[in-house]
Order: C-alpha cells, then structure tokens, then sequence
C-alpha cells in the first residue's frame, strides 16, 4: 500500500482504489491514514458481495462479511464498495440471482448508515459459473433499482460490458446510478481467462465511444484503470504509470 | 468422415453433424452419399458467417464463400447452414453487425432455391473480439426477424446462452424460428476459453430446464452434442459415444 501511494504521488495520481485482500496485512484505518496522508483520495474498495451459498448460515457468514467491508471502505475514506455478487452454489443460477438481491438488501442499510454506496458490478459472462450470477448491465440496473440511487447503484468495467449489443442504451439509462467507470482493454483472442486484460489502446474495445456515453450519462467521478495481467504487474510500477497516463489521455 | 460415421452406426446415433473444414479432403457429395448410404441424417453443416471485412471486395469475396457453403450443405443433404457471424475487422462492432446483416441478405435468397435455412448461432460473449459480433440470442432473433423463417432462423447453443439473463423469455420468443439446438456443458472455472468445454452432467448448466425450454417453443428437430475438449477428443470414439448417450438421457 505505501509502495502504491507513493507511485501514484510521483506519478501525479491523484486517486487510488483498494482490494480488500491487500488490506490483510495492513489496517484499514492504517492505509486510510496513509492515502490521506499522501493527498490521495479512495475511489472504491473492492470487493463485497459472493452473497449465493448452499444454507442460510453460510449466506448469513456473508452477509456479515459485507457490514465489515463496508467498515473497512468507511475506514480508508471511501464512500464506495464495490460487490463482485458471487456464482451459484448450485445449477440454479435464478436461484442464486434471489440470493443476491437478498444479500444486497441485508447489507444495504448498515452500510447506507455508514456513508457507504453499493455498487453492482456486472461481470462479464464467462465469469456466470465462477465469479457473479450478475452478467449484464441491465440485470444490474434493474437490481439496482429496487433500492434507493443512495444506496445501490452500478459499476461500469468496459471489459465485462464491451460486447453488449443493448450496451449504449443500459448506460443511459443507468444515469444518476453509475458509482465508478473502470479502463482496460480487451485483447483478441483472450491469453487468459482472468489474467488476460490488456492496456487501453492494445484490444477491440471502443473506450473513447463508451467513455462519451458514461460521460452523457452524468457521471462525473474518478476513472479507474484496472488491468488484471501478471506481465504488466511484474513491470516497473513508474514506466506502467507513465503508459497508463498517455494511454488514458490516448484512448479514453 | 467413414470413421465417424461408421462409430454412429455402431452405436445407434441416427444423425450427424459436418463442419466444413473437415470436408477438405472428402467432397460434400460423396460425404453426403457416405452418410446416405448408412442410413443417416445430417442435421447442419457448420460453418457459414465471417461476413465483416475491412473492404468491400473481401466481404464480397466472404458471400462467396457462403455461397460455396450453402452448395455444400444441400451436397451433404442437410437443409441448415449454421453461421457464426464472425468478429468486426476494427473496433466498429456495431459497424460489423451491419455488415453481418449485409451478408445475410445477400446469402438468404441463394440459400432459399436451393432449400438451405441460414440458422445464425449467438456465440458466447467471450468470443466477441474473435469469432461473432453476434452474441445473445435476443441479437440473433432480432436479426433473423428481418427476414421470412423459411430462409433464417437461430441455432441454440446452451454454452453460449446460459448465462443470459434473458434466456428463457428469448427461448419463447424464438418459436418458429429454431433451426437447431446443442448441448454439452459449462466447466468452472472454464479451463480454456476455446477448448474448455464439458461433457453434458459435468458442469454448471440447468440443460434440462433449457431443454425443456427449447421443447415447449416446438422445436423437434435433432439435438446436436458439441463439446469441443481436447481430452475428450483423443478418446475412445466407442467409448465417447456411450457416455454422450447416458449423459443425453440423465441430464438433457
């Protein structure tokens, strides 16, 4: 976390965005102190959610996991927490869609007491067996819907939502809704299922087309670029910095 | 092609199903007569589509090659020609749908005289960048509609639409226009994102729901088993064959 803030500081970044399991080793509070410290600001924590399990007790466990993320997001300063909703425990996938939608509801109010907005980020669908029942953006409007636009609103992630032919007319309509807008690209063929995102700029992906729509749409707040690919994460931190930036005024 | 056939004979598998490049180096007619004289029947050739192109004279070149596949297909004694659409020569998706369109219409007519139906395939999202710009079934009906049922329908693959939030309500509405429909499974994690398919009982789809989803819109026709895994293609053929059946009447 230090390493980051001081990257984002040399590099004039001027926001940051937490993964919950980078803060195992460092408090919430603590990395809170140490972002503001530097002058940075917290444009989400990822993630909550994974709210589908085979018995209420599990489902509960989970629900209780959600109120303390939403503690740890009000810790580090953010007013964000983003939820990867989770896959089914079984082959019923509207089943576990119902247990989303009641997880949401079990969490919503601790966290709008906190300060804390829920985001729906729908993944892409090659994620519906492993990762989130929660596949469109619409299907997350529509979820986001059913709580007020201060509790529940929607993450928008170009690489899960790229392909989608009702794409423009779903962002428009997510307007007043939209919590975050995250940048990558998407490269084709895929090298990898979750590992092979590329850098703005090297995929099929139309980020300009998009960025205008998110933009139309009324949202105003922090981009963020998030590119899950193992070379770039073993490259120099400040030279993906610098690529990240021209690629960002490039492309975006 | 002898061989396979040969194995549907042995194990009471009444039809099958040709691929194009597999037609190489055995002519679509005496493919067909290989097929006849066995007592079987094809249920499609797969693949026409790959209608975007950069240039004019290349996706003219494209409706050519469909041209070829559609002569091929009535050799063989199929009336269905499936398509997969094909992926957009830049990041213009929308522009590719377009030419997709363009490529149907200049295909259906020729097909239509010599009594081949175009059956689009919605591929899974995940091959938007690579293989179809076409990739819900709401897409493939929508597009289909824009011509008679007798000339375009839609093929139903359960590992592309699974996950489609939409699924069923789209099912519904495809009555009449269901050229074909394939089942095999959805591993999770997907251990490859071309190659990574299961045996049908093996991964995460409601095939049975779906299937009877597909009954109830009245499609009668055959079912196709496609599971493209590698494993499961360096197989015993005889043994294969077995399991498909006893997966088929367990799960489907």
């Amino acid at each position: 976390m230090r390493d980051a803030v001081a990257g984002c500081v040399r590099n004039q970044i001027q926001w940051i965005a937490a993964w919950r399991h980078k803060l195992t080793d460092i408090a919430a509070e603590e990395a809170g102190r140490i972002i503001a410290d530097a002058g940075l600001r917290v444009s989400s924590l990822c993630r909550g959610g994974y709210f589908p399990a085979a018995s209420a007790a599990e489902r509960q466990k989970r629900i209780g996991d959600n109120h303390r993320a939403v503690d740890q997001a009000a810790a580090l300063g953010t007013d964000v927490l983003v939820l990867v909703c989770g896959p089914s425990p079984d082959r019923d996938i509207d089943g576990a869609r119902r247990m989303v939608e009641e997880g949401i509801a079990a969490t919503a109010p601790y966290a709008k007491e906190r300060g804390i907005r829920l985001g729906i980020e729908p993944l892409h669908p090659m994620f519906a067996g492993d990762r989130s029942v929660i596949v469109t953006l619409g299907q997350a409007i529509d979820l986001a819907a059913k709580f007020s636009p201060e509790e529940v609103g929607v993450i928008i992630d170009v690489y899960h939502v790229w392909w989608d032919p009702q794409l423009y007319a779903q962002i428009a309509r997510a307007q007043g809704r939209i919590l975050g807008f995250h940048v990558n690209d998407w490269l084709s063929p895929p090298p990898d299922v979750l590992m092979g995102r590329g850098m703005m700029g090297d995929g099929s992906i139309e980020l300009r087309r998009i960025r205008q729509a998110v933009d139309d749409a009324g949202y105003a707040g922090p981009v963020e670029v998030e590119i899950f690919n193992q070379a770039l994460w073993d490259s120099d931190g400040d030279q993906v910095c610098r690529l990240i930036k021209q690629r960002f005024v490039e492309c975006c």
